[in-house]
């Protein structure tokens, strides 16, 4: 377990060295065991530069955690739950960039964002053309996480090909299999989401939300 | 009082290291004492990539250093004086970035700036929605410290929600019960400033001052 | 060849940090011998940011592993063959940046980008004043490796001047006589493509493709 | 001469992390003495992220190498000969960032560029109110170094208060008393230049060169 807390720990410092996990933005989580649903995260309110091994705890599949600790686990930890329970993910990871924020504004009363033709696509698990469309839904954005959590697995089951989903002014959500494959994906979709931004930005197509 | 030293130092460089206190810009202190009133902070002239714990040294209420030093207190001393009394700080962190600048100015004939919808105003202190909206306050820039600082205590007055001030084609000011929370404060808020820019540049929701 | 693999390792993770090869894009080769061409290349998938000297393998002029090894060559050997066979490049470097995507699909209807008048050109070789202008060829992307093999060494022998060919959505692949080469016509191209992009995007000239 | 070398050498591999002086531009000086004139410089080529201090020699007045060397002085060593005349300076850096080479193209036909109402421009030497007005020179690019050091002279003797001098589509020139001075200057005005740009990007006024 401590392993997985240090790899955990290293992972967020790298996202929060890039600008996507800025103050205490962010959380990370990896399941740990699936009967019973168990998952090492990120404690609520850490600087996430400053994230160690004993900044993550571990949480029951109510989000409650698990043994004697002093940690409170991330308040979104019920949007993981939703996740590994959706997409069986081995690992969840939760990042606010300005760029994703950005396009999470611009495409909000569309329901999403496509992204396609670039070889980028490729890297997200199972896709294998640029010519894919990847659909990134983007949810509204609740303080109150069982109504976000709902929406979150409304949006999860009607795009069972998406691999990430933004929350609207919030940020990003991602997975993978395991934690390596999971920080992939946050950097291929920065990259994409980045690099859609651009494009539009230039050619003036953002005169909407 | 080394501890606190190194701990600033710590904090200056990586502020520098973003590109938010380049060349000598931006000055930091910690409230050391409270009656009488003692900080500690960055001197006059230091490049902000290099600060040591030597880079900083103890002044009184009236900006006047304390005890023997060959060090000058910052120029803007008193403004971290006026945000320790007001505000009741522990910290203040000003720093000079390229889009608190941008912002500063392009919003300066309106007093201000206003940040609503973002999850990442729950970084402030005691925000517990992105339903939050943040007014910004922007002063004029002076050379006359004795004025800049009735403006900023004017400022800090009248809005005594804000978690931060900007001063026109100068920077950002901003403040928390610990050095930590300061420096969480200004990651917030230059994520926060750098996304409105994006997104009023995109929206050509620029035309004016 | 460990030195080689260890030499392409270390510019692989630089290219990384600077936010050029991020997940498992890009791709990196050096020349090892001529009769026969081998080359030694980072093997497919691996997350850039984590190359060590394991993560190269040897090929042969059909992008066959050479000898025992349980990696599999980069789907893109082939190209990195043709460019060899071409240019007789010592070095092949393959990058993924944001700016090279963007102008690559602004340009793509045009076949190609033309760059004038800039100093940093000098730093490409053989170039020797800024008044050089040099036509970057794009060409359409592909999963075809054939195919796309094809139209690069099509791009490659109608413009023998050229030091750099852009693929559209996908990235820019450049070489030189050593690695070092190759790496600065990287950090050159890159330069020249970001300087490109902020210049045409504020002058509005984007309205194609 | 040793420690100055390792400093030079310091301090670019700091504008090479920033992106300031990619692949082999920029080059760096520092006055070793005035009577005879000798400087120490960048030798030509030098990838500038692999400063060490044997990449650097000594010259004379006449750009000449001083001593057994099997280095060659940066070819564009006349120009830092006619700065540490004209400006008495100690040491004077040469870079070449995006945002320096956009706005020198906005601005050629115009001859300058003028900066003012920024705190940041107190970061410049002998500047003690934001109200300044700095007028950044730009001259027309050469290859040709002696026609390039006259334009540059005239362009020094034009504007005595200057604290830089862009080369059109080229870069940053800029000095200082001390080596740490030029680096701030350096700091202090790709800040500048930045900030201006990406206000005048979003202002729309660059419909000119």
């Amino acid at each position: 377990m401590i392993r997985t807390k240090k790899a955990l720990a290293a992972t967020g410092r790298r996202l929060y060295a890039r600008g996507w996990a800025l103050g205490t933005s962010g959380n990370f989580s990896v399941v740990r065991s699936r009967q019973p649903l168990r998952l090492i995260i990120s404690s609520s309110g850490v600087p996430k530069g400053e994230l160690v091994s004993t900044s993550f705890l571990e949480v029951d599949a109510h989000a409650r955690a698990v043994g004697r600790t002093k940690l409170r686990p991330s308040a979104e930890t019920l949007l993981h739950i939703v996740i590994a329970n959706a997409r069986g993910a081995g690992a969840i990871l939760h990042t606010h960039s300005v760029w994703s924020t950005v396009l999470s504004l611009r495409h909000q009363s569309r329901g999403g964002l496509s992204i396609e033709g670039l070889e980028m696509l490729k890297g997200l698990d199972g896709i294998a053309t640029h010519e894919h469309r990847e659909w990134i839904p983007i949810v509204p954005n609740s303080q109150d996480m069982k109504q976000l959590s709902i929406h979150l697995a409304g949006a999860l089951s009607a795009n069972p090909e998406a691999h990430g989903v933004l929350i609207a002014g919030h940020g990003l959500y991602t997975w993978g299999k395991t934690l390596a494959d999971a920080e992939r994906h946050v950097e291929i979709l920065e990259f994409l989401l980045e690099t859609a931004g651009r494009l539009e930005s230039a050619n003036g197509e953002n005169q909407n939300s």
